[in-house]
C-alpha cells in the first residue's frame, strides 16, 4: 500500500528562532509591521507500507533518527492513502 | 483588525530541490525507502490591517519583495481573522 506522508516540524515553545526574527526585522525595514512570526518546515513524501500503523511507526522512526531533532523540535505526522 | 497570516512557499515544478534529494538519500542510508520527496516552508505571523483585502495586498507585496523568489517559488497565502 502506498501512503502520502507529511511531516510538519516546528521549533518547541521557548526556543529562539533566528530565521523568524530575521524575517520580522527585514519586513520592518520595508515598513511592514508584523508580529509573532513563526516558521514551520514541511517534508512530504510517499512511502510503501503494509498498513497505516506500520507507515506511522516507520515515519516516527525517521523523525527521531533524521528528520527532526526531538530536543528542539515538535513534529506532527499526517498520513493519507494515495 | 488583527489577522493571522500563513505563507506557504514551495519550489516551482521542475526546479531541482537539493534539500529534498539529500533527505531522500539520507533516509535510504537508514534503510527507509521513500519517493517524491518535497519540502515546503511556512511562515506564520500576525498583521494589522483595515480589512482582509488590504491584508492580502500587503502580504502579497511582502512575498514579492522578500519572502519568496517569484522566479523559482510558488506561494500560497492564507489569511484568517484572529
Amino acid at each position: 500500500m502506498q501512503y502520502n506522508v507529511e511531516v510538519r516540524t516546528s521549533l518547541k515553545k521557548g526556543m529562539l528562532n533566528p530565521e523568524a526574527s530575521t524575517i520580522e526585522k527585514a519586513l520592518a525595514l520595508l515598513n511592514f509591521e508584523v508580529e509573532n512570526t513563526k516558521t514551520i518546515n514541511i517534508i512530504q513524501f510517499s512511502l510503501n507500507a503494509e498498513n497505516k500503523e506500520e507507515a506511522l511507526a516507520q515515519v516516527d522512526e525517521m523523525c527521531q533518527k533524521l528528520l527532526c531533532n526531538p530536543v528542539i523540535h515538535d513534529y506532527e505526522i499526517n498520513i493519507s492513502e494515495e
